[in-house]
């Protein structure tokens, strides 16, 4: 079952909840995590939250729970909805005040929900994504997980009119990352991701995956990626809470291998490594 | 009295209305207007309304009124708060969904409140506001009026923060706009203000600002201005629906002289033109 919460207590995720003057929805005034339950327990729960903390403080945000209590209040939520295979979303907003741009003196809000996670099949996985480049029009501080979203959401939308699954930010040719997720290519049996520089989420899944690959000995960069050798790559992949590893099977007009060895290692081992730690 | 609307019916400022899964409170998908109400009557509604669907169509969203339905609304809610001088803030955001990146398949939703409106005292204009300079790090279509203002906010907290009343927005040393109002400058009897690119607001109060001066062949000029050019002006002002013209006495070290003969004379023929028509 579906639950929310939203200001000290659980209500239904269609209820009523915040006014109108809430800075999340007049300003996009905080900030946000999103978390994958396996089989009841949630994956990853110490880094979303020490990136919770870390967004908070660069947007100079009060959490209003102490860290346990958020652990306790998502514990509580998981138990409620009875889901074993869950996604909790969750932000935190500056609060409610009449509207005025600078901050107001009052508690921040905890806002969640708990819903069934979406699967992807084996066949989804299979098959892989196509991805467009995008321009990068965003703010110049993305690695602050926060609820401006707007450029994503127009940019996920164009691709997926015209026909791609989802669009991958560039600037100045070089590759940044996705809509919701970050960019990996293998050549010559190299693992390359951009940097985590402050123009891209430091994705929680893009870091397990690099510590899945020097587990391995597959050799890893950290580097700027330009759309030549983006396109030029022995494969290509996505990563995100939701959607873990995700191969892309096309670079606009490119199509990449069908082969995908490193890929497929990387993904066992994160299914080995850390769903089993849940 | 203040009063508030949400998805086709009036209701208190601070009745919980949203629920959590709703775009403008985990997007910012949506687009807003603020209206000044004088003597009871909206002032430059038709331009508002023009604004707000130029907003709404760079974003792809479909209003969920009709133009006349919006007016009927405003003037509603304006005859229910019973005030004469009140400001009219509304958002569209793009609908009530589960969350999820792309276009939800959803009617976009219409949110208001009618509050009484600030009231700057002749002492507060004879003073002016004090500026600091700020490095643009926002997005790159700032045109939109947009729900996505977390860098504003954070701009405009930090001038406080800081002793000054408001951050002006620069990029490669040239001047945008404040963190919600435009810029203008006076330099001998000529009045500068940066071009209206896709960087900036289109103001409305900028633009009735540019009609009066050119009224008074005021000589004026939609240029680039450099802070070097900023500092060292004769006069410099802000203006914005709620603010209208404000003076600046200060940018950051630099202070202005105390003689406005321009700007006064701009505020006059404002009140003169815009006020007695309303």
């Amino acid at each position: 079952m579906e639950i929310a919460y939203y200001q000290n207590k659980f209500i239904d995720v269609d209820s009523p909840a915040l006014p109108i003057d809430e800075r999340g929805h007049q300003f996009g005034d905080g900030v946000y995590e999103y978390v994958r339950v396996y089989d009841g327990t949630p994956l990853f729960l110490a880094e979303h939250l020490d990136r919770l903390e870390k967004s908070a403080a660069e947007i100079k945000l009060t959490l209003p729970y102490r860290r346990d209590e958020i652990t306790g209040i998502i514990y509580e939520g998981i138990k409620r909805s009875s889901l074993k295979e869950a996604a909790v979303y969750f932000q935190i907003t500056r609060g409610i005040a009449p509207r005025n741009h600078s901050f107001p003196n009052v508690k921040a809000v905890f806002s969640m929900t708990v819903k069934e996670a979406t699967i992807f099949t084996d066949e989804a996985r299979n098959k892989g994504i196509s991805v467009m480049l995008k321009q990068d029009e965003r703010w110049a501080n993305c690695f602050i997980k926060s609820l401006n979203l707007l450029p994503n959401v127009l940019s996920k939308q164009e691709a997926i009119e015209k026909g791609y699954d989802e669009a991958i930010f560039v600037h100045e040719d070089f590759v940044r990352e996705g809509t919701s997720c970050n960019v990996f290519i293998v050549k010559d049996g190299t693992l390359y991701t951009p940097p985590a520089t402050r123009y891209i989420l430091h994705g929680i899944t893009r870091k397990a995956v690099l510590d899945c690959a020097r587990e391995y000995d597959i050799p890893v960069r950290e580097q700027a990626i330009n759309t030549t050798f983006f396109k030029n790559c022995d494969e290509a992949f996505i990563t995100s809470t939701s959607i873990e590893i995700m191969p892309i099977y096309s670079i606009e007009d490119q199509t990449l291998p069908k082969e995908r060895p490193v890929t497929e290692r990387l993904y066992s081992a994160y299914q080995s490594f850390y769903k089993q730690e849940v």
